[in-house]
């Protein structure tokens, strides 16, 4: 006899959401497409041994200045800042200047969300983005634990791509799955655009559109580029590793 | 010539996104489906002469005890309070209960958010229902100013029937809009399910059901009645009036 087991999915559509969420047992997914979680898993794909996300520039600093062999990485206002190494542009990520390297990150959206997982005690936290989400889902799939979609959104307000990725996740996740509002919604804004429209829609989405204005719109379709890398980042005791 | 204005839309998805919202200028639009809008568009289409919105419940015995005439009316986990004259249950608010009667309000998640629209200095702030949404569609259409509208949400969370009611709301609007992120999902979500399934899902979303299991699922479908009530609530100097 099969046993039909139905598996929870939440998402928290902006980090504050995560005060009112019990994540305790859950495996948690952060989210920012644009740019933290795609910067992360370009960082751990070409060989970065680890990323240590700070969310001020101050404890960046004073970070590196410990460790001064760790790459000073990351952006305020989407520049990156004197004295820094490396911004917060997939792009810059190659493996010529990450291979074997240790990195501190400081992003405005993302470093948010990885700290609001953690502070809602998360079993598992892993970073997902357009990139690494035939690996993310598979990660999921070998576990029957709750899932929370944790996404970064932008400057405290909601964002289209990361609620577009979580739709996806879901629908890759498949049935039997117990949705909140929330999940259910992400779900019908994927269903309702369909895949083939994601990257124009992320493109013309506010943060698309700010980001190009900003000088980075190459960035957005190196974030959209599904499945070209096949790890899953985890976010443990304030370092992310593959 | 036919000069195009482009009215520019937005939805704070849940009241602490208007932390990060200028509405000066703007109509905001409070929305807190399940149930204050509901009970305040029933209240005043009722013959009430104001409903007086506290957030806690010590300001608004403090009130009554000022001005004994006021109704004392609210909720707390859904529940009426001890000595409280009405709950928060729309059906309560008959022309026999509250003609001609001050009401003070203090309820959840409602009062929460007319207060983050008064925060984010709104221009004017309304309260939008399914059971006004026609009159306030009207309301929108007399004016040319940007227009916010302030999803109460759950206890914090995102809630899909004030998500929904935001769709509406945005697709009775027509044309030449500019949408935010949020209010383009917004209408996606109202597009995407459509008119004819709004009163199963709402009846179905997290807060429809957490209300049947305390006993006011009979609310529910008295929330979904479209456009029985010509009024358009107004809060302005810390009071609601028509």
């Amino acid at each position: 006899m099969r046993q039909l087991i139905t598996r929870n999915i939440d998402v928290a559509l902006l980090p504050a959401e995560m005060e009112r969420i019990q994540a305790d047992g859950h495996i948690a997914i952060v989210i920012d497409v644009l740019r933290a979680s795609t910067t992360i898993v370009a960082a751990l794909a070409n060989g970065a041994t680890r990323v240590i996300p700070l969310s001020t520039v101050e404890a960046a600093r004073a970070r590196q200045a410990q460790e001064p062999d760790l790459l000073l990485c990351g952006e305020r206002n989407a520049h990156p800042l004197p004295g820094f190494d490396l911004g917060n542009s997939p792009r810059e990520y190659t493996r010529d200047m990450v291979d074997g390297k240790g990195l501190i990150l400081t992003t405005t959206n993302g470093t948010r969300a990885l700290e609001a997982a953690a502070k809602a005690k998360a079993y598992t936290i892993i970073v997902g983005a357009f990139t690494n989400s035939h690996a993310v889902v598979d990660f999921c799939k070998s576990s029957t634990r709750p899932i929370i979609l944790v996404c970064a959104g932008c400057q405290g307000r909601f964002s289209l791509e990361d609620s577009l990725y979580a739709g996806a996740l879901i629908a890759a996740l498949g049935s039997d799955l117990q949705l909140t509002d929330a999940a259910q919604s992400c779900l019908a804004l994927y269903e309702y655009w369909g895949p083939d429209r994601l990257a124009f829609l992320v493109a013309n989405s506010q943060h698309g559109r700010r980001l190009s204005r900003q000088g980075y719109g190459e960035d957005i379709p190196v974030a959209m580029e599904i499945d070209v890398h096949a790890v899953v980042p985890i976010y443990q005791a304030g370092e992310i590793r593959i």
